[in-house]
């Protein structure tokens, strides 16, 4: 039975519980706390009025983000990254991935030269902190401009279409959705997906860890998480009163 | 009337609301969220079994401490220290700090070759942070060794004496307990005070930024501080039921 | 007509004219120079008799990768990484993909506690670089396991299957093969596939740089790998004399 | 009998042989090398037309140190920061306490938009190398304004007070002034006090190595601390011919 | 017989075998492979438009070096600098060279507020990577300002004299020219000469590895190096059909 | 006249006074204040009992040199190497020389598996660090090794032959010995030459700054530092008392 399977019990195409709490700090323009499931990430999004030197001028906006790990947001302590002085090759391409994504779903030409920096914080790291760390970004970074528009600094929020993330993967020979970390460190296939909510592809990122996979279960995987996209998108705005 | 000089209401020798949870994160030995009114700092506890190459079969101990901020904590986004790849000097002094206050609470001698790692990060700061940590990591620490109680690798809490921290300053001419960010960035004099259960002082860190001051005001100040402590000490205990 | 959409006057389907010449420098176990077209790389494997320290005692080896781009590979020079003092997020994030990759076609408890260092670098750049990094890749890796079984510290080559890379792209709305750096600059979207010799899928990674994709435009992009790899991996047994 | 107490045969409250050497090199604005016994210093006081850019357009100066030692200024060598590609937290941590020492000694509001870099190298290391820094940087600091007097950029030199610096500790039970080498790497309890003219204070950092000090040792050590600085701002005074 | 004495059973008076290749790589205004025997470097000179702080304003330009080895250009595997953070000692000490050297066959206030940069990347080591640079980075600066002229931007190649580069050394107990590895990495005395087509000193660089050496064999080994540069630049003009 | 050449007023082929102060700090086994006129140099000798890993186990010692400048010992204040996280290009190649010099002068296999390390730290520069630093090792690696006799560990010092190095350039057209900085930054040429007591070159350095100098201008240098080289190594051995 899949639902003896997975060691969370939970059915492969089910998703962990998410929660999405919204204004977790005071001083960032957006602030969200997002879980999903024992991952927990802050995502904030903070505004500044100036553009990176490449776009200086063009009348445009940017969008870029940050990761990172508190040292004990895992089983074991990791090193901090401030303390090594570097960042790892892995901080470096989630936090590549998330301002890609946020880009993608934000209009950058629309809200003047003004930077957004997205920051993504896991607290605590159970699987999925990048899935987590996008769909949790794409409501701060709503909010975020909500407060351009309340002060009059822009008139609409420039959003293109919401976006939301999730991984999949093969675990024990099973297509599953949204691994939690003990599926994370077994599994043959891991896959994060991000996508809007036309179910159009922002990005695909599959990696064959043990077994290369066929087409058959690529497609499988790409319709767990269609499905699973779909429903972080309508908790996104629900959570926002949309 | 006193009452209404600070930004917050609060009487002169008033700390603001403390609130310590325990457990606040899964991974670790020992975690606490700790609340200084709107400063949050989470504090872990990690235990490591061996030592710095310094220490090396001396049969003893060592704790540590790192101290981090999220890059928006604070009012304006700060830039991230892993990402600007060395910490700053605010960073290590009060890393240095926190450890220093720590491996004065316990006896460095009584729980065999391990590390106990300190994380204090900075959720949301209003100042104090660094005496909010120190605070906090006091039960994240305390929590820690119980566990290695429990898995019987030790046969008692190496605790010394508790320590607890405060800031104290002369703002606008008044001494006043537990500075927040407003009276912070703009009081006369400025300092923290670590001390222990039996009312003796680890550390005392007093700086003028303006006005030099004199030995009344210092010794104001240090009974204001001794008094906070006293009831951040009975907190601590509260908390962890003793 | 398809055949003049593109700035190279290639059909959507046609490869780059693809060259892999061996023994290209003399010290490496491995060495290949790698052309698609005007991409050049050289790619080189190195073997050295001694595994990380987390595998040490495993009696497995392990297989790593760098890759870096001469200042002036490109259109205009680039700052130097060594004079920088870092490597960048994206570096890092192709010698990632070609570790993978890499560790995918070989057997890694196959030849000993040993590490094979694969270097990547590119030469002239013209798009596709970390594609034709992998593929040159793996006939470098080929040429130095067979050294080992010459030297027979090995009896055989400890190959699972053979891997080759291409990426395909969405130009001017047509799903096209290889993307030369005129097409890559422009384009709307581009993938990254790393596939078996029996069309399994190692590595897929598919961004949206400007409209997101359809499923249906996804579907294409991989038939239109899956030939660009078959006919790299005949390419590659050939220069082997397989 | 106390005087036979300490290692140095000294009394507990009797300062080291200080000398204070100015123009000791001659490209410095200001140039002192100040002797606490075995410990040397050279201060050196370096003006620059330009201010950080947090001030600039302000109309007022600023004020800032930088601390090293020499490898082999103590027992055994220790790395050169310079080589290690970074600071330590103790040298961070005295940097920024030589600077906060001497912004309070002058008026930054009274040179215009300059730059005062102050640089402490110790030569020879015996304990004391901090306050001995301030306490010699405030006369290379003075000789540096002197000279701007002279170029008639300013009219008077703008010192607000005198400023000087000594550490006082408790040694095997006695306070004492003015700890040693020997002294320092035993002690108890070390506090360092930087003091004006007029006898308040400007920074107080005391630690307790050991055991936690109570409040009757701390005012024994704050009035050792006194009596030297008044000692010791009469030797500034007197070999800058006031 | 003198003959029989080098490894490679060359004359003591005779270079390797030099190919000078223009045009190697396309998108440099500058490029040239040039090998002495197996070693093999790439030299590019890219314009760009503008002059370091330093110079801005002064009407003149400037010509900057930047020196690199593949990891694998080596008998065993060097780690890669990019990767380490850091340029070696030996590094940065060749690119001052190749820099000083060029800066003294061109005239640098011909060709206006312009920085020409030189890379010189070793594809393959096998001694005298420095010479081989020296000079094929002479030709390929030429080339670049070939294209300035070509453009109108300046009126004629600012080249002052030709310059080139060979090592000589006493490999055992006889002075040879243009040093193999085999015979650099045993040899007694080492010396690195850049002259210009005058026959007139740019750089000597001696290092008596082993005993140090008497006037008299520095007088030969400085025949030696004449007589190979005036060979090197002929053969430098004569890939530029002058 | 050529006595009215020099700004100092010196004669071409003359020294500055030259001091050499033994014992200058306590803390090193070999510790000098050089002094070649206003250019103060601190060499100090560290003895440590063992060797780097290269070497480990091979019976012999080794001999390393670190080189730096207080912030404030030039015209104007340069950056502390130590704050900006990195050492020059200059100072890199400056300590790769000194220790190149010294591991001339004394016999590798005669201390066992030890390595001196020497500190060269410029108190005031005024032209000729470099070569002031190499004369000054000398002597302080000569009272380190009478350490070791001292404490019976070897049976005599391990000196080849005293080595000392000196600066000669071209100024105004007259070759003169021993650059002070006024000659210095405005010569032709500047050649530092390394020599022994039996007047066999160890290190031979010439540049060209601005016009390529012919070989007699090179032999005349080469005289004039040999008569430089020869009153150095006779003042070494005075003050060594040999």
């Amino acid at each position: 039975m899949s639902q003896t399977l997975r060691p969370s019990g939970r059915a492969p195409d089910a998703l962990r519980p998410v929660v999405i709490s919204r204004h977790f700090t005071k001083h960032a323009e957006g602030s969200v706390l997002i879980e999903f499931g024992d991952t927990r990430v802050i995502c904030t999004a903070s505004i500044e009025d100036k553009v990176p030197g490449f776009l200086k001028g063009k009348g445009q906006g940017w969008m870029t983000a940050e990761y990172g790990m508190l040292p004990r947001s895992t089983h074991t302590r990791m090193d901090r990254e401030a303390a090594k002085g570097k960042q790892s090759g892995r901080t470096q391409e989630i936090q590549r991935l998330i301002g890609r994504s946020l880009r993608a779903a934000f209009d950058l030409e629309a809200f003047g030269e003004r930077t957004l920096h997205i920051d993504c914080d896991v607290i605590q790291a159970d699987g999925g902190t990048r899935t987590a760390s996008i769909t949790g970004a794409m409501v701060a970074a709503y909010d975020a401009f909500s407060k351009l528009v309340e002060r009059g600094a822009i008139t609409a929020i420039p959003v293109k279409h919401f976006v939301a993330a999730i991984s999949v993967g093969v675990y024990q020979g099973v297509p599953v959705l949204d691994l939690d970390y003990p599926e994370d460190s077994s599994c043959d296939t891991d896959m994060n997906v991000v996508m809007t909510e036309q179910g159009h592809f922002v990005e695909v990122q599959g990696t064959a860890e043990g077994e290369a996979f066929d087409r058959a279960t690529m497609n499988r995987l790409l319709d767990l998480a269609q499905e699973g996209i779909t429903d972080l998108i309508a908790l996104q705005k629900q959570v926002l009163s949309m």
